[in-house]
Protein backbone atom coordinates (compact mmCIF):
# COMPACT_ATOMS: atom_id res chain seq x y z
CA UNK A 1 0.00 0.00 0.00
CA UNK A 2 3.28 2.16 0.78
CA UNK A 3 3.54 2.78 -3.66
CA UNK A 4 0.00 3.89 -3.80
CA UNK A 5 -0.28 5.94 -1.18
CA UNK A 6 2.41 7.76 -2.58
CA UNK A 7 0.98 8.06 -5.40
CA UNK A 8 -1.99 9.88 -3.95
CA UNK A 9 -0.01 12.22 -2.29
CA UNK A 10 1.49 13.05 -5.11
CA UNK A 11 -1.03 13.33 -7.69
CA UNK A 12 -4.55 15.56 -7.87
CA UNK A 13 -3.78 17.30 -4.74
CA UNK A 14 -2.07 20.65 -3.64
CA UNK A 15 1.26 20.10 -2.61
CA UNK A 16 0.76 23.31 -0.72
CA UNK A 17 -1.50 21.03 1.60
CA UNK A 18 0.43 20.08 4.66
CA UNK A 19 -2.20 16.75 5.04
CA UNK A 20 -0.58 15.67 1.28
CA UNK A 21 2.66 15.71 2.58
CA UNK A 22 2.64 14.88 6.30
CA UNK A 23 4.96 11.57 7.14
CA UNK A 24 4.25 9.74 3.86
CA UNK A 25 7.92 11.86 2.08
CA UNK A 26 11.60 12.24 3.07
CA UNK A 27 12.40 14.45 5.57
CA UNK A 28 14.15 16.80 2.84
CA UNK A 29 10.27 17.75 1.54
CA UNK A 30 8.82 21.06 2.15
CA UNK A 31 6.10 23.01 1.11
CA UNK A 32 6.10 25.85 -1.34
CA UNK A 33 5.22 28.74 1.19
CA UNK A 34 7.65 27.31 3.89
CA UNK A 35 10.33 27.24 1.04
CA UNK A 36 14.16 28.19 2.67
CA UNK A 37 15.78 29.95 0.13
CA UNK A 38 18.94 28.75 1.34
CA UNK A 39 17.95 25.24 1.85
CA UNK A 40 20.68 22.93 1.13
CA UNK A 41 20.98 20.12 -0.79
CA UNK A 42 23.46 18.05 -2.47
CA UNK A 43 23.57 18.87 -5.57
CA UNK A 44 23.10 22.76 -4.65
CA UNK A 45 24.53 23.61 -1.85
CA UNK A 46 24.06 27.67 -1.16
CA UNK A 47 27.56 29.73 -0.51
CA UNK A 48 27.82 32.50 1.64
CA UNK A 49 29.09 35.37 -0.96
CA UNK A 50 30.72 38.60 0.32
CA UNK A 51 27.81 40.31 1.37
CA UNK A 52 26.98 37.76 4.37
CA UNK A 53 23.55 37.09 2.56
CA UNK A 54 22.43 33.55 1.48
CA UNK A 55 21.31 33.26 -2.36
CA UNK A 56 18.71 31.24 -3.26
CA UNK A 57 20.68 28.52 -4.47
CA UNK A 58 17.83 26.66 -7.05
CA UNK A 59 18.15 29.60 -8.80
CA UNK A 60 21.49 28.95 -10.24
CA UNK A 61 19.74 26.57 -12.40
CA UNK A 62 17.37 27.90 -14.72
CA UNK A 63 13.46 26.94 -13.33
CA UNK A 64 12.45 25.51 -17.15
CA UNK A 65 16.27 23.65 -17.15
CA UNK A 66 14.93 21.76 -14.05
CA UNK A 67 11.64 21.96 -15.14
CA UNK A 68 12.97 19.80 -18.48
CA UNK A 69 15.18 17.54 -16.27
CA UNK A 70 12.34 16.36 -14.36
CA UNK A 71 10.31 15.49 -17.27
CA UNK A 72 13.52 13.84 -19.29
CA UNK A 73 13.49 12.07 -15.81
CA UNK A 74 9.96 10.80 -15.06
CA UNK A 75 9.56 10.19 -19.08
CA UNK A 76 12.68 7.78 -18.40
CA UNK A 77 11.13 6.37 -15.03
CA UNK A 78 7.57 5.49 -16.36
CA UNK A 79 9.28 4.07 -19.69
CA UNK A 80 10.90 1.98 -17.86
CA UNK A 81 9.12 0.66 -14.74
CA UNK A 82 5.50 2.34 -15.37
CA UNK A 83 3.44 4.58 -14.13
CA UNK A 84 2.55 3.02 -10.94
CA UNK A 85 6.08 3.09 -9.82
CA UNK A 86 6.85 6.60 -10.95
CA UNK A 87 6.71 8.13 -7.30
CA UNK A 88 8.01 12.09 -7.03
CA UNK A 89 10.37 10.27 -5.13
CA UNK A 90 11.85 7.70 -7.72
CA UNK A 91 11.52 10.87 -10.33
CA UNK A 92 13.82 12.97 -8.28
CA UNK A 93 15.86 10.30 -7.76
CA UNK A 94 16.55 9.45 -11.83
CA UNK A 95 17.24 13.57 -12.04
CA UNK A 96 20.07 13.35 -9.52
CA UNK A 97 17.94 16.01 -7.72
CA UNK A 98 15.78 16.92 -3.94
CA UNK A 99 12.61 16.31 -3.44
CA UNK A 100 12.82 20.20 -2.14
CA UNK A 101 13.99 21.37 -5.99
CA UNK A 102 10.96 18.83 -7.46
CA UNK A 103 8.97 21.28 -5.41
CA UNK A 104 10.42 24.44 -6.63
CA UNK A 105 10.09 23.68 -9.90
CA UNK A 106 6.09 22.31 -10.38
CA UNK A 107 3.56 22.73 -8.17
CA UNK A 108 2.68 18.93 -8.11
CA UNK A 109 3.12 15.57 -9.44
CA UNK A 110 -0.39 16.56 -11.78
CA UNK A 111 1.56 19.23 -13.21
CA UNK A 112 4.92 17.34 -14.17
CA UNK A 113 2.65 14.56 -15.88
CA UNK A 114 1.19 17.44 -17.74
CA UNK A 115 4.01 18.62 -19.15
CA UNK A 116 5.33 15.12 -19.90
CA UNK A 117 2.64 14.73 -21.90
CA UNK A 118 2.97 17.75 -23.86
CA UNK A 119 6.43 17.13 -24.46
CA UNK A 120 5.72 13.47 -25.88
CA UNK A 121 2.90 14.75 -27.99
CA UNK A 122 4.78 17.02 -29.29
CA UNK A 123 7.62 14.85 -30.24
CA UNK A 124 4.46 12.85 -31.60
CA UNK A 125 3.83 16.14 -33.78
CA UNK A 126 7.55 16.35 -35.31
CA UNK A 127 7.29 12.45 -35.92
CA UNK A 128 3.32 12.66 -37.27
CA UNK A 129 2.80 15.86 -39.55
CA UNK A 130 2.03 14.89 -43.15
CA UNK A 131 5.81 16.09 -45.24
CA UNK A 132 3.79 17.02 -48.45
CA UNK A 133 4.76 15.36 -51.69
CA UNK A 134 2.99 17.45 -54.86
CA UNK A 135 0.23 15.83 -56.04
CA UNK A 136 -0.65 13.26 -53.83
CA UNK A 137 -3.92 12.78 -52.99
CA UNK A 138 -5.81 12.82 -49.48
CA UNK A 139 -5.56 8.88 -48.86
CA UNK A 140 -2.21 9.04 -49.72
CA UNK A 141 -1.19 12.23 -47.78
CA UNK A 142 -3.18 10.61 -44.29
CA UNK A 143 -1.35 7.31 -45.23
CA UNK A 144 2.15 8.64 -44.93
CA UNK A 145 1.25 10.73 -41.97
CA UNK A 146 -0.09 7.38 -39.96
CA UNK A 147 2.81 5.36 -41.91
CA UNK A 148 5.12 8.06 -39.97
CA UNK A 149 3.65 7.57 -36.90
CA UNK A 150 3.82 3.90 -36.58
CA UNK A 151 7.50 4.12 -37.46
CA UNK A 152 7.25 6.27 -34.40
CA UNK A 153 6.18 3.71 -32.39
CA UNK A 154 8.08 0.74 -33.60
CA UNK A 155 11.11 3.14 -32.99
CA UNK A 156 10.20 4.04 -29.47
CA UNK A 157 7.36 1.73 -27.92
CA UNK A 158 8.10 2.75 -24.80
CA UNK A 159 7.23 6.25 -24.61
CA UNK A 160 3.90 5.23 -25.96
CA UNK A 161 3.12 2.59 -23.88
CA UNK A 162 4.06 5.08 -20.89
CA UNK A 163 1.34 7.64 -22.63
CA UNK A 164 -1.21 4.51 -22.41
CA UNK A 165 -0.48 3.55 -19.19
CA UNK A 166 -1.58 7.31 -17.76
CA UNK A 167 -4.81 7.36 -19.73
CA UNK A 168 -5.85 4.34 -17.48
CA UNK A 169 -3.80 5.46 -14.59
CA UNK A 170 -5.90 8.34 -14.93
CA UNK A 171 -8.94 7.11 -15.62
CA UNK A 172 -8.82 5.47 -12.27
CA UNK A 173 -9.78 8.14 -10.05
CA UNK A 174 -11.83 11.29 -10.22
CA UNK A 175 -8.93 13.44 -9.45
CA UNK A 176 -6.41 11.92 -11.83
CA UNK A 177 -9.04 12.07 -14.55
CA UNK A 178 -8.07 15.58 -15.89
CA UNK A 179 -5.03 14.60 -16.89
CA UNK A 180 -6.73 11.71 -18.96
CA UNK A 181 -9.06 14.73 -20.75
CA UNK A 182 -6.03 16.95 -21.04
CA UNK A 183 -3.89 13.89 -22.71
CA UNK A 184 -6.59 13.89 -25.43
CA UNK A 185 -7.20 17.09 -26.14
CA UNK A 186 -3.59 17.92 -26.97
CA UNK A 187 -3.86 13.95 -29.16
CA UNK A 188 -6.91 15.99 -30.54
CA UNK A 189 -5.44 19.28 -31.18
CA UNK A 190 -2.41 17.30 -33.19
CA UNK A 191 -5.01 15.38 -35.42
CA UNK A 192 -6.58 18.38 -36.68
CA UNK A 193 -3.68 20.07 -37.10
CA UNK A 194 -2.16 17.03 -38.97
CA UNK A 195 -6.12 16.96 -41.15
CA UNK A 196 -6.42 20.83 -42.12
CA UNK A 197 -2.46 20.65 -43.03
CA UNK A 198 -3.58 17.11 -45.17
CA UNK A 199 -6.56 18.58 -46.66
CA UNK A 200 -5.38 22.07 -48.21
CA UNK A 201 -2.22 19.60 -49.56
CA UNK A 202 -4.87 18.03 -51.22
CA UNK A 203 -6.98 20.70 -52.20
CA UNK A 204 -9.46 18.94 -50.19
CA UNK A 205 -12.73 20.32 -47.97
CA UNK A 206 -13.83 18.00 -44.74
CA UNK A 207 -17.20 17.34 -44.82
CA UNK A 208 -17.84 16.98 -41.34
CA UNK A 209 -16.51 19.27 -38.75
CA UNK A 210 -12.66 18.80 -38.62
CA UNK A 211 -13.07 18.13 -34.92
CA UNK A 212 -15.32 15.04 -35.55
CA UNK A 213 -12.93 13.67 -38.01
CA UNK A 214 -9.52 13.83 -35.54
CA UNK A 215 -11.59 12.08 -33.15
CA UNK A 216 -11.83 9.46 -35.67
CA UNK A 217 -7.71 9.94 -36.47
CA UNK A 218 -7.03 9.62 -32.80
CA UNK A 219 -9.92 6.88 -32.17
CA UNK A 220 -8.09 5.04 -35.05
CA UNK A 221 -4.08 5.97 -33.85
CA UNK A 222 -5.31 4.46 -30.41
CA UNK A 223 -6.77 0.99 -32.22
CA UNK A 224 -2.77 0.94 -33.85
CA UNK A 225 -0.71 1.54 -31.46
CA UNK A 226 -2.37 -0.79 -28.42
CA UNK A 227 -2.86 -4.05 -30.75
CA UNK A 228 1.02 -3.20 -32.34
CA UNK A 229 2.30 -3.33 -28.72
CA UNK A 230 0.81 -6.28 -28.15
CA UNK A 231 1.60 -8.27 -31.55
CA UNK A 232 4.37 -6.14 -32.54
CA UNK A 233 2.85 -7.52 -35.99
CA UNK A 234 4.51 -4.94 -38.56
CA UNK A 235 2.32 -5.88 -41.36
CA UNK A 236 -1.23 -6.08 -39.79
CA UNK A 237 -0.22 -2.37 -38.60
CA UNK A 238 0.01 -1.67 -41.74
CA UNK A 239 -2.79 -3.02 -43.04
CA UNK A 240 -4.72 -0.94 -40.34
CA UNK A 241 -2.84 2.46 -41.48
CA UNK A 242 -3.95 2.02 -44.87
CA UNK A 243 -8.14 1.09 -43.63
CA UNK A 244 -7.64 3.68 -41.74
CA UNK A 245 -6.57 6.68 -44.13
CA UNK A 246 -8.55 5.44 -46.83
CA UNK A 247 -12.07 5.85 -44.46
CA UNK A 248 -10.52 9.13 -43.36
CA UNK A 249 -9.92 10.54 -46.87
CA UNK A 250 -13.75 9.11 -47.40
CA UNK A 251 -15.23 12.24 -45.06
CA UNK A 252 -14.02 14.67 -47.00
CA UNK A 253 -14.72 16.27 -50.77
CA UNK A 254 -12.60 17.53 -53.40
CA UNK A 255 -12.98 21.31 -53.65
CA UNK B 1 6.98 -2.41 -2.74
CA UNK B 2 4.75 -5.02 -0.93
CA UNK B 3 1.99 -5.12 -3.57
CA UNK B 4 4.52 -5.64 -6.48
CA UNK B 5 6.50 -8.19 -4.97
CA UNK B 6 3.33 -10.33 -4.58
CA UNK B 7 1.96 -9.53 -8.33
CA UNK B 8 5.44 -10.91 -8.98
CA UNK B 9 4.84 -13.79 -6.72
CA UNK B 10 1.22 -14.32 -8.33
CA UNK B 11 1.54 -13.98 -12.36
CA UNK B 12 4.33 -15.65 -14.30
CA UNK B 13 5.26 -18.31 -11.55
CA UNK B 14 4.54 -21.26 -11.00
CA UNK B 15 2.82 -21.72 -7.62
CA UNK B 16 4.28 -25.48 -7.45
CA UNK B 17 7.60 -23.72 -6.94
CA UNK B 18 8.15 -23.12 -3.16
CA UNK B 19 10.45 -19.68 -3.96
CA UNK B 20 6.92 -18.47 -5.52
CA UNK B 21 5.41 -18.79 -2.39
CA UNK B 22 8.10 -18.88 0.71
CA UNK B 23 7.17 -15.98 3.02
CA UNK B 24 4.98 -13.27 0.84
CA UNK B 25 2.10 -15.11 1.39
CA UNK B 26 -0.06 -16.32 4.34
CA UNK B 27 0.98 -19.53 6.45
CA UNK B 28 -2.43 -20.80 5.49
CA UNK B 29 -1.13 -21.31 1.51
CA UNK B 30 0.04 -24.88 0.44
CA UNK B 31 1.47 -25.61 -2.79
CA UNK B 32 -0.81 -27.89 -5.05
CA UNK B 33 1.05 -30.77 -4.33
CA UNK B 34 1.25 -30.76 -0.28
CA UNK B 35 -2.32 -29.54 -0.60
CA UNK B 36 -3.98 -31.71 2.68
CA UNK B 37 -7.70 -32.58 1.95
CA UNK B 38 -9.02 -32.41 4.97
CA UNK B 39 -7.69 -28.54 4.89
CA UNK B 40 -9.82 -26.32 6.96
CA UNK B 41 -11.03 -23.50 6.00
CA UNK B 42 -13.94 -21.36 7.77
CA UNK B 43 -16.26 -21.28 5.03
CA UNK B 44 -16.03 -24.98 4.25
CA UNK B 45 -14.66 -27.27 7.33
CA UNK B 46 -14.26 -30.46 7.14
CA UNK B 47 -17.19 -33.02 9.02
CA UNK B 48 -16.21 -36.36 9.74
CA UNK B 49 -18.73 -38.88 8.84
CA UNK B 50 -20.14 -42.01 10.38
CA UNK B 51 -16.86 -43.86 8.56
CA UNK B 52 -14.74 -41.83 10.78
CA UNK B 53 -13.02 -40.42 7.44
CA UNK B 54 -12.45 -37.17 6.66
CA UNK B 55 -13.95 -36.22 3.47
CA UNK B 56 -12.37 -33.54 1.41
CA UNK B 57 -14.61 -30.25 1.87
CA UNK B 58 -13.37 -28.11 -1.17
CA UNK B 59 -15.04 -31.37 -2.92
CA UNK B 60 -18.57 -30.65 -1.63
CA UNK B 61 -18.13 -26.92 -4.14
CA UNK B 62 -17.98 -28.45 -7.71
CA UNK B 63 -14.47 -26.95 -8.98
CA UNK B 64 -16.22 -25.03 -11.68
CA UNK B 65 -18.44 -23.27 -9.32
CA UNK B 66 -14.87 -22.07 -6.77
CA UNK B 67 -13.08 -21.38 -10.10
CA UNK B 68 -16.42 -18.81 -10.96
CA UNK B 69 -17.00 -17.28 -8.17
CA UNK B 70 -13.03 -16.23 -8.12
CA UNK B 71 -13.51 -15.21 -11.40
CA UNK B 72 -16.34 -12.93 -10.96
CA UNK B 73 -14.22 -11.75 -7.60
CA UNK B 74 -11.38 -10.94 -9.56
CA UNK B 75 -13.67 -9.25 -11.56
CA UNK B 76 -14.74 -7.22 -9.21
CA UNK B 77 -11.79 -6.17 -7.47
CA UNK B 78 -10.69 -5.37 -10.98
CA UNK B 79 -13.31 -2.97 -11.77
CA UNK B 80 -13.52 -1.31 -9.05
CA UNK B 81 -9.62 -1.10 -7.78
CA UNK B 82 -7.53 -1.81 -11.18
CA UNK B 83 -5.01 -4.70 -11.85
CA UNK B 84 -2.58 -3.39 -9.34
CA UNK B 85 -4.82 -3.71 -6.63
CA UNK B 86 -6.22 -7.30 -7.41
CA UNK B 87 -3.65 -9.75 -5.97
CA UNK B 88 -4.33 -12.89 -5.18
CA UNK B 89 -5.49 -12.05 -1.40
CA UNK B 90 -7.92 -9.43 -2.51
CA UNK B 91 -8.89 -11.49 -4.75
CA UNK B 92 -10.50 -14.49 -2.22
CA UNK B 93 -11.56 -11.87 0.38
CA UNK B 94 -13.55 -10.63 -2.17
CA UNK B 95 -14.98 -13.76 -2.75
CA UNK B 96 -14.84 -14.98 1.10
CA UNK B 97 -12.60 -17.91 -0.04
CA UNK B 98 -8.93 -18.67 1.85
CA UNK B 99 -5.53 -18.99 -0.22
CA UNK B 100 -5.65 -22.72 -0.14
CA UNK B 101 -9.50 -22.06 -1.77
CA UNK B 102 -7.72 -19.85 -4.83
CA UNK B 103 -4.68 -23.41 -5.15
CA UNK B 104 -7.62 -25.78 -4.98
CA UNK B 105 -9.29 -23.95 -8.23
CA UNK B 106 -6.36 -22.32 -9.75
CA UNK B 107 -2.48 -23.49 -10.30
CA UNK B 108 -1.87 -19.62 -10.90
CA UNK B 109 -3.41 -16.11 -10.51
CA UNK B 110 -1.97 -16.19 -14.76
CA UNK B 111 -4.83 -19.03 -15.07
CA UNK B 112 -7.25 -16.93 -13.05
CA UNK B 113 -6.54 -13.73 -15.15
CA UNK B 114 -6.29 -16.01 -17.73
CA UNK B 115 -9.94 -17.38 -17.20
CA UNK B 116 -11.23 -14.08 -16.59
CA UNK B 117 -10.35 -12.33 -19.94
CA UNK B 118 -12.40 -15.33 -21.83
CA UNK B 119 -15.37 -14.53 -19.62
CA UNK B 120 -15.46 -10.49 -20.39
CA UNK B 121 -14.79 -11.79 -23.96
CA UNK B 122 -17.80 -14.17 -24.11
CA UNK B 123 -20.14 -11.28 -23.02
CA UNK B 124 -18.54 -9.28 -25.52
CA UNK B 125 -19.43 -12.32 -28.03
CA UNK B 126 -23.03 -12.25 -26.86
CA UNK B 127 -23.15 -8.50 -27.15
CA UNK B 128 -21.53 -7.72 -30.61
CA UNK B 129 -22.49 -10.82 -32.29
CA UNK B 130 -24.13 -9.49 -35.23
CA UNK B 131 -28.19 -9.68 -35.11
CA UNK B 132 -28.77 -10.41 -38.70
CA UNK B 133 -31.98 -8.34 -40.28
CA UNK B 134 -32.64 -9.58 -43.62
CA UNK B 135 -31.76 -7.03 -46.53
CA UNK B 136 -29.48 -5.02 -44.77
CA UNK B 137 -26.36 -4.62 -46.21
CA UNK B 138 -22.55 -5.30 -45.13
CA UNK B 139 -21.89 -1.65 -43.97
CA UNK B 140 -24.89 -1.84 -41.87
CA UNK B 141 -24.65 -5.13 -40.57
CA UNK B 142 -21.52 -3.95 -39.10
CA UNK B 143 -22.52 -1.17 -38.08
CA UNK B 144 -24.99 -2.19 -36.35
CA UNK B 145 -22.20 -4.63 -34.59
CA UNK B 146 -20.22 -2.10 -33.64
CA UNK B 147 -23.21 0.03 -32.13
CA UNK B 148 -24.01 -3.23 -30.25
CA UNK B 149 -20.66 -2.98 -28.72
CA UNK B 150 -20.98 0.69 -27.85
CA UNK B 151 -23.57 0.03 -25.85
CA UNK B 152 -22.60 -2.67 -24.20
CA UNK B 153 -19.66 -0.25 -23.64
CA UNK B 154 -21.56 2.86 -21.81
CA UNK B 155 -23.42 0.14 -19.94
CA UNK B 156 -20.34 -1.37 -18.46
CA UNK B 157 -17.15 0.32 -18.94
CA UNK B 158 -16.00 -0.82 -15.34
CA UNK B 159 -14.94 -4.18 -17.10
CA UNK B 160 -14.06 -2.83 -20.44
CA UNK B 161 -11.30 -0.35 -18.56
CA UNK B 162 -10.64 -3.19 -16.74
CA UNK B 163 -9.29 -5.18 -19.95
CA UNK B 164 -7.29 -2.42 -21.08
CA UNK B 165 -5.88 -2.56 -18.05
CA UNK B 166 -4.81 -6.08 -17.88
CA UNK B 167 -3.10 -5.43 -21.26
CA UNK B 168 -1.37 -2.71 -20.23
CA UNK B 169 0.00 -4.71 -17.20
CA UNK B 170 0.92 -7.79 -19.23
CA UNK B 171 2.90 -5.81 -21.46
CA UNK B 172 4.78 -4.68 -18.74
CA UNK B 173 6.53 -7.55 -18.12
CA UNK B 174 7.99 -10.78 -20.00
CA UNK B 175 6.39 -13.34 -17.78
CA UNK B 176 3.48 -11.40 -18.03
CA UNK B 177 3.55 -10.94 -21.75
CA UNK B 178 1.75 -14.09 -22.95
CA UNK B 179 -1.42 -12.78 -20.65
CA UNK B 180 -1.80 -9.53 -23.46
CA UNK B 181 -1.27 -12.27 -26.33
CA UNK B 182 -4.04 -14.84 -25.17
CA UNK B 183 -6.45 -11.59 -24.61
CA UNK B 184 -5.81 -9.97 -28.18
CA UNK B 185 -5.95 -14.05 -29.85
CA UNK B 186 -9.63 -14.07 -28.13
CA UNK B 187 -10.88 -10.86 -29.44
CA UNK B 188 -9.02 -11.86 -32.73
CA UNK B 189 -11.38 -14.96 -32.69
CA UNK B 190 -14.35 -13.13 -31.72
CA UNK B 191 -13.67 -10.46 -34.57
CA UNK B 192 -13.26 -13.34 -37.08
CA UNK B 193 -16.41 -14.76 -36.18
CA UNK B 194 -18.28 -11.39 -36.25
CA UNK B 195 -16.97 -10.52 -39.53
CA UNK B 196 -17.55 -14.01 -41.20
CA UNK B 197 -21.64 -13.88 -40.53
CA UNK B 198 -21.93 -10.37 -41.28
CA UNK B 199 -20.37 -11.47 -44.86
CA UNK B 200 -22.27 -14.68 -44.94
CA UNK B 201 -25.63 -12.37 -44.23
CA UNK B 202 -25.10 -9.92 -46.76
CA UNK B 203 -23.85 -12.22 -49.29
CA UNK B 204 -20.16 -10.99 -49.47
CA UNK B 205 -16.84 -11.96 -49.60
CA UNK B 206 -13.67 -10.47 -47.67
CA UNK B 207 -11.39 -9.40 -50.31
CA UNK B 208 -8.32 -9.91 -48.07
CA UNK B 209 -7.53 -12.91 -45.60
CA UNK B 210 -10.53 -12.86 -42.51
CA UNK B 211 -7.56 -12.86 -40.21
CA UNK B 212 -6.04 -9.06 -41.29
CA UNK B 213 -9.87 -7.42 -41.61
CA UNK B 214 -10.79 -9.02 -38.05
CA UNK B 215 -7.17 -7.20 -36.37
CA UNK B 216 -8.59 -3.77 -38.81
CA UNK B 217 -11.67 -4.53 -36.49
CA UNK B 218 -9.82 -5.31 -33.17
CA UNK B 219 -7.73 -2.48 -33.50
CA UNK B 220 -10.77 0.16 -34.38
CA UNK B 221 -12.83 -1.22 -31.60
CA UNK B 222 -10.01 -0.76 -29.08
CA UNK B 223 -9.70 2.75 -30.55
CA UNK B 224 -13.27 3.48 -29.79
CA UNK B 225 -12.90 2.26 -26.27
CA UNK B 226 -10.50 4.08 -24.86
CA UNK B 227 -11.34 7.85 -26.24
CA UNK B 228 -14.89 6.67 -24.95
CA UNK B 229 -13.75 5.85 -21.36
CA UNK B 230 -11.74 8.98 -21.80
CA UNK B 231 -14.54 12.10 -23.09
CA UNK B 232 -18.01 10.08 -22.55
CA UNK B 233 -18.88 11.31 -26.00
CA UNK B 234 -21.21 9.12 -27.21
CA UNK B 235 -22.30 11.03 -30.49
CA UNK B 236 -18.14 11.48 -31.29
CA UNK B 237 -18.01 7.46 -30.44
CA UNK B 238 -21.01 6.88 -33.01
CA UNK B 239 -18.93 8.86 -35.51
CA UNK B 240 -15.85 6.13 -35.20
CA UNK B 241 -18.63 3.54 -35.33
CA UNK B 242 -19.97 4.48 -39.17
CA UNK B 243 -16.21 5.31 -40.26
CA UNK B 244 -15.30 2.11 -39.39
CA UNK B 245 -18.35 0.31 -40.32
CA UNK B 246 -18.16 1.82 -43.96
CA UNK B 247 -14.11 1.27 -43.79
CA UNK B 248 -14.53 -2.39 -43.08
CA UNK B 249 -17.64 -2.76 -45.41
CA UNK B 250 -15.10 -1.84 -48.18
CA UNK B 251 -12.75 -4.47 -47.62
CA UNK B 252 -15.54 -6.87 -48.96
CA UNK B 253 -16.70 -7.85 -52.57
CA UNK B 254 -20.03 -8.49 -53.56
CA UNK B 255 -20.31 -12.08 -54.50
Amino acid sequence: MGVDDEQVHGVGTDVEDPEAHGSSVLATDASDDAFPAYWCEWDDCPTLVGDGVERSPVARIPASERRNALVEAALRVVSRQGIARATTRAIVAEAGMSLASFHYAFDSRDELIDELIATVVAREEQAVIPDIVPGQDLRRILESGLLRYLEHLEADPDHEQAMLELTQYALRSPERYPLAVAQYRRYAELAEHSLEIAAEAAGTTWRRPVAEVAHVLVAFTDGLTITWLVDRDDAAARAVVRTAADALSRMADTR
